[in-house]
């Protein structure tokens, strides 16, 4: 479902990594929780790939405190467990004023799917102490939508 | 969106507690991972209160693993911090032949919604080290949908 | 081997709660980093009731960032899994210029100890960006050891 | 004070990596629990390293459900954050009958200490439901410790 052909120009970002056990629950697949961490950090290295800025000087350069989460939904496919080999691809589907849609799946080293999930995210600063969005910089649109 | 009228007659469940410095980013609000095992916990305890067992009698009475999730998506309204107050509960939309849809929310003690949820778990079991669903019998879905 | 005689005069607290299934590792039981997540809960709590401030009003009325952990050691006794009721115990054992020692304790609804730790945190600030320890004031000196 | 000369002979396992930002907490700096599971991570796969086994087949091979931790102790020598480029290295340091000890460390890629533990792990099987320590094979012994 995800990840169609109108998203070929984006930025995509991906890791190749192992699923530990203290990702598992106790019924030895991955706790789902897990997978939004397994996304949020590829998402995270995908925005400093395409920058060349760590997530500290995004920060400074750009004065937010990062791109909270406003809406995510995940089907998961077929489980993984401890020690399988999984890479997590993230690409940038597209850029409203303050929001960036993403897409991110997790498939095992054979190209079966595991988790696929859609997120929304917004540019985001804080103000008198209280989380507000604030306009995608031009520079970040045009490294994220090519 | 979520918790129309039609869900008038399931089960629901809630739980107060307090949000953890420890499920915090740096941010200084809730890591939103964190609000997935929030949502876990609500929806275990909301299985042992309608039918009266634990969480390991469940598995044995039925022959099951538990309940994995097959999709869930999230709408995140407003931030929470450590320290705050707040209520989760957890609701049976619909019950399948082998799944259950729930929806959950996570709302501060003065009613502001922070987060929303709605998930599909499939009633499964584990053959030849394989997961797989099975039907939910007839004990849990009058129990859960009355 | 902890808990002894000599710390009967200082502030204790603890919590009543229910293992989690998300808190289970694979083999079933509480995956032991997990335990330094309810111990770190339960000694925040601590210094919340014996202050009668939340850890925000601490941050802002003494100018510390919290009290980051120097040095842990944790005995891990019998296991625990999911649904197991248990008490977590903490109490602040000595207090030096800038640290405080703690020990802390979980243990089965009857009794039986799962894992006890001893900490040492030190109350800490931050400074041009780098945490530092700065002394302990003698409010909160007197609160925790009486 | 730990990695003595004593264990030069013993194996020892790194993995270079980044912290992420999930690992951070509200002060922005890694919550303490993390590094355990970093540590965990690493002892993993220094056993899968030494034997040749992934983590499945070393519990199917000696009938074993891991090496739950029995005690601990860590030392916090510096902060890290998210972004930091950190590595983790684990040695066995001895191995009695059925208990293996292990020293581990994170430093900075610049050398700078971050932390340090020691462990006291066993080997451990489940008889009639309850987990029971059984002797280090020879075979696990002469590669952990040659």
């Amino acid at each position: 479902m995800y990840f169609g052909s109108g998203a070929a120009m984006s930025f995509e970002h991906s890791t190749r990594r192992q699923i530990l056990f203290g990702e598992c629950d106790a019924a030895g697949i991955v706790y789902y929780p897990r997978y939004f961490e397994m996304f949020d950090a590829n998402t995270s290295a995908m925005f400093s790939a395409a920058l060349g800025l760590s997530q500290h000087e995004m920060e400074e350069t750009f004065g937010i405190i990062g791109c909270p989460m406003v809406k995510t939904s995940a089907n998961f496919h077929s489980p993984a467990t401890y020690g399988d080999d999984v890479v997590i691809v993230s690409q940038v589907m597209s850029i409203g004023i303050t929001s960036i849609t993403l897409q991110s799946r997790i498939t095992h080293s054979d190209g079966k799917l595991v988790v696929e999930t859609e997120d929304i995210r917004v540019w985001a600063t804080k103000l008198n102490g209280k989380i507000a969005s604030k306009p995608v910089p031009d520079l970040v649109r045009s490294r994220l939508l090519t």
